[in-house]
């Protein structure tokens, strides 16, 4: 789901009368239950993953899933409750590549604002070579740099991340990269 | 709002049986609607906000609202949809404090895992002197560090964040600080 749906009725009364509405103190339009008072707040989203480093090769994932199936990516997915930045990118990390790794630094921090979503993606290193997809994956793979499959990544974001990633390795460092991605007009 | 409330109808088609299930090809308990197949997804929540800096002092607003009616804290709330980190942070600082900064570095990040939050605060430098209380603020100041009232904060973030920044200020150097925050035991 890329962005959020708008609520058609109440999920805290079951009210049909949802409406976009300024409440009281505040300065923008929300969907107001006037029957219960519960306003419905649309928040982004965060997207947590990582940068699976082994030596001088990067693991990616080829999707087994809608949208941009068969592309590769980067493990990441969309933050849960009750987890911190860090333990998201290790559970996508696991969850779609079953690889276990060793959270470095974050590195790329990528605003989405047209989808409302936020990017963060870490630097880690491999713990071991015991990987494999999950059920997200068709294929997972390590790429040298000459071999990415740069015209077959799944994302912009990702497309970014692993530019970031190969010119910063040229030069010995890491600096912690904060951008944002727009639509091409 | 400290967490997302649990919806209780379907926001989607308004049936009151949401039930908590596994949706197929996902591993964890989501609030589902039987009738429409509608999957509420809760996601963590982005705090953005700012330190504003004018030379060596730092601005801070006095809460008129609760939680923590009273305290200090730095201009910050929740990141709203279609917006950036930094068009958020300084969107917060504007309207609680009525300044203009200029964001100069992604700061401090810390995860909030058992109230689901994220807080992303930048450094920024005020762009001018003409600031003042927003609806959210009974009273907005700049500190010196030998005044600045820590036993008055509000949040155990803004003490963090503000104590990583008298610290990296005595260095001369600002790295982004990546951490969490956990209710003490």
């Amino acid at each position: 789901m890329l962005t959020n749906p708008a609520p058609r009725f109440c999920q805290q009364c079951g009210s049909a009368k949802v409406e976009l509405r300024i409440p009281h103190g505040d300065d923008r339009e929300r969907h107001f239950c006037p029957d219960c008072g519960h306003i419905h707040y649309l928040n982004p989203k965060l997207v947590v993953g990582t940068i699976p480093i082994h030596g001088k090769q990067v693991l990616l994932c080829k999707r087994a899933i809608e949208p941009r199936y068969g592309m590769w990516t980067l493990p990441a997915g969309f933050m849960e409750e009750g987890e911190t930045l860090e333990e998201g990118a290790a559970r996508e990390t696991l969850e779609e590549a079953n690889a276990r790794v060793t959270i470095e630094q974050m590195y790329v921090t990528l605003s989405l604002p047209e989808i409302s979503q936020v990017y963060v993606l870490f630097r880690a290193k491999l713990n071991d070579l015991d990987f494999g997809p999950g059920t997200e994956s068709l294929e997972v793979k390590l790429f040298d740099e000459a071999d990415l499959p740069w015209d077959q990544l799944a994302f912009r974001t990702i497309d970014r991340a692993l530019k970031l990633y190969f010119a910063d390795r040229k030069t010995g460092t890491f600096p912690t990269h904060v951008g944002e991605l727009r639509r091409p007009k």
